[in-house]
């Protein structure tokens, strides 16, 4: 039993070095490879791919976890939860044949550049048979797995392990409805009607001034981390002490990059916190589902960055780094002007109260792509069709329309639910902290955060995989996955704000 | 045996798959990875290096090689070709253990991080625990592999293929006697004697500016190569579209950089040109020495950046970019500044002329390490002790003498001498060059460099291994290498300018 435990310890430690391998050849494609090396790039990410994919699904590994299991009751706990995650790991990837995977990791690889050329030359056509060829692997996927009921639950469950079509589409409806009332409601606000565009404008090194000295605030390890440049930001890690996040100057302006910094240095922390000790390099030290980790980055991103406390520390350090920019600026008319609610087209550019459209939007389609309602040729018109319904505006082109994220390129169906789930977590795990830490919000004006890393830490990082994303919340909450609470957190923050 | 061959090209796909991943590893460590991310780094390193060692090391290959190696006369030119090299480096291979390979990858790339503290802390007792690891792995090594002659011929093979002891020796000990006595007419002159320390500053921005200048006059394809910042400058390879180059504005100031960036790229456009076609993926598409790469760096540093019709043309540009410190320069004093002679401790900010010393003294006492004739611990001693007989200085601290250098860190025993060839390399190839495009000099004078890249790349990029270092230079300059013609060079360019 020893040797069986060394074994498997042995390859969760290997498999997480081909992680930390593949983390480092995405990363790079996405910061800094030349574009003519992305060919090569596809070959490598998906040997890398094939090799962990070969050890995951490895004969010996599956022997010895089922020996393993078969004794379970005879396991310490750590063994046992390493071994029964584990187990359910194998099972699931061992129904992949090994040359699906090198195809999937193969085309997506290419279809990431493809998608890059098709958005920068407005073009879907391009990019159409990729998708295509993507949805259909997608399905071949669901045929190999299999979960039981909706043939999305198959592929949602690899982000957010154990949800199902059932509650979302039960989750979401309720919750778009509920945010289309409220949008109605604040744009027919005589102060919403007033509102003028955001025009405050601040050059990238302004720009990254600021986000320094947020991170700086946020606590962000530098020794650990480091912060580059992508056209779409994102966070990975290439080991526990190698954390990448992005972020960037020149797409959106201040607010983009500002808040994209705070959202991804929110999951940076997650990473970086998470669970170790006596599970690293297992299973156990992964976050147990994407909602979780978004959770982590929308609670910096919104509950505090976007909140009043924040910027009653922050006024006067914009005030210093940019008075001239600055100077007709208070904090509440930065608070305002950070909590505008405006429909916008990119999902990224997205006010806190209509993001979760875009996604329900996503979900939905994917969903009708997957039961083959509608065609990959017809996505683009039932894309913005989508848009006006929900959001009252439309696209004029597939640039701010459906070519506009990278996540289809990757073959990441299943993936953008965990936005609004995380989104909804974040407000009700922001709820269960003031409740905690009544003065929470002084601090905050303080721009000290050391109380909310210690409660987060105390609450999501340290349980790694202990314990699925619903216990987690449960335990945390005393409820799991409640859209009221962040349709009631919307309704307390935005309706003041327009006098609804 | 049209299987055997398919899989050995596919062998070989693979296996330059792994080392386009391992490079972009040990590049990552070198620029961008955080800190602390180095153990977790040598963890990848480490297996990658013992996967592709795996693969070259397979029975299965083996038994394709000697079975396609015993039918050599029937297959076609290519075939052989990749047969007969790929069973020379997998014969080679097959004598280390795998065991071993691991071991040295990974107390290398802990070593280099030790050997940053200790070059910064300037504490040779760090480094020196380490540094007896790796000269107790480099003899393991000769160990396992055992060429025939000196030990060393065996660490030299591995940079310098066909290279021995003997001829370096005959050929680096006439070289010193002939550089310090070089080294001396021109130190005694009234010239040097009046001459002042070049006092030339220009901050970062500023140098970049001018590397960027001079790298599009170099023509680098910046879609398939970058260029960033690492504390010492370095080229490595992804992919054949995936080239990149180090520089750094910091530590040296302009020379530094701006010379920096013309040897990098040197070695930049090799890779970049270097024989593809149907040899793309095969082991005869790699550099047949270091050698020969050090030549194609060395050229376009010192016979082109370091010549005076190249500062005709960039005399002009320095002053637009720089107006106010460059105001007092003009042709003439740039040629002279930039070839001032002047020893200097740190062998990579060393002058044209006493470069090869600092890399005899490194051979050297590679050499004594090897035969044990000195002792790691002695090593600092030993180091001062010689720079102070060739160069006529002492080092004042371990920095500037024996810490100064990666190499020994990376377990690059036998590769400090490939600096010494490739510069007498580039000194052939540049006199036969002339020999061949009398109005040469005409063109560098207006930045042009198409002749020169064309030039060399039908003499030097077009063969990539299809013959020996040796055999190339033989059949482009008529002889083998030969150092008188790099002092003779050395001669014509520094008498005139010391008015010796």
């Amino acid at each position: 039993m020893k040797e069986s435990l060394d074994y498997i310890y042995k390859e969760q430690k290997e498999v997480s070095l081909y992680g930390g391998i593949a983390a480092l050849l995405g990363w790079d494609q996405m910061t800094y490879m030349p574009p003519k090396g992305s060919e090569e790039r596809a070959d490598q990410l998906s040997l890398i791919s094939r090799l962990a994919h070969e050890r995951v699904t490895s004969e010996t590994l599956y022997t010895q976890l089922k020996k393993l299991d078969d004794v379970g009751n005879t396991l310490t706990k750590k063994d046992r939860l390493v071994v029964t995650k584990l187990l359910r790991d194998v099972e699931k990837a061992r129904k992949l044949p090994a040359e699906f995977v090198e195809k999937m990791t193969k085309t997506t690889s290419i279809a990431y550049g493809i998608w890059q050329e098709a958005r920068e030359k407005n073009k879907f056509s391009l990019f159409q048979p990729y998708l295509e060829k993507i949805v259909e692997l997608e399905k071949q996927y669901y045929d190999y797995i299999k979960l039981p009921g909706h043939p999305y639950n198959t592929l949602l469950d690899d982000y957010e392990e154990g949800m199902t079509v059932d509650v979302l589409q039960k989750e979401f409806t309720s919750l778009r409805q509920q945010l289309v009332e409220l949008l109605q409601n604040i744009t027919s606000s005589t102060t919403y009607q007033r509102q003028r565009p955001i025009t405050f404008k601040l050059d990238s090194k302004h720009q990254k001034e600021l986000c320094d000295i947020l991170l700086e605030q946020m606590n962000l390890p530098f020794d650990r981390a480091r912060l580059d440049i992508s056209t779409h930001p994102f966070t990975t890690s290439m080991g526990d002490d190698d954390v990448r996040f992005t972020t960037n100057y020149e797409r959106g302006g201040f607010q983009s990059s500002f808040f994209s910094t705070a959202h991804e240095a929110g999951h940076a922390l997650y990473e970086l916190g998470i669970l170790k000790g006596e599970y690293k390099d297992t299973v156990i030290s992964d976050a147990p589902s994407l909602g979780i980790h978004e959770s982590q980055s929308r609670f910096w991103e919104n509950m505090i960055a976007r909140s009043k406390p924040f910027w009653n520390y922050f006024t006067p350090i914009f005030q210093k780094i940019a008075p001239d920019e600055c100077k007709t600026m208070n904090t509440e008319t930065w608070y305002r002007s950070v909590n505008q609610v405006r429909p916008t087209l990119i999902r990224t550019e997205a006010d806190e109260l209509t993001y979760c459209l875009h996604v329900i939007l996503r979900f939905e389609l994917e969903l009708e792509l997957i039961e083959e309602k509608i065609t990959v040729a017809e996505l683009p018109e039932c894309w913005n069709q989508k848009v006006t319904d929900f959001l009252g505006i439309t696209p004029k082109n597939d640039r701010e329309g459906v070519l506009q994220d990278m996540h289809w390129s990757g073959g990441e169906f299943g993936y953008f639910p965990t936005y609004a789930i995380g989104t909804i977590y974040a407000s009700q795990l922001f709820r269960q902290f003031l409740k905690e830490h009544q003065t929470a919000q002084d601090e905050i004006s303080k721009g000290e955060f050391a109380t909310i890393l210690q409660w987060l830490s105390e609450h999501i990082y340290q349980y790694g995989s202990l314990m699925t994303a619903d216990e987690i919340i449960k335990k945390t909450c005393g409820e799991g996955l409640n859209s009221k609470v962040f349709v009631g957190y919307l309704k307390e923050k935005y309706y003041p704000l327009y006098g609804v």
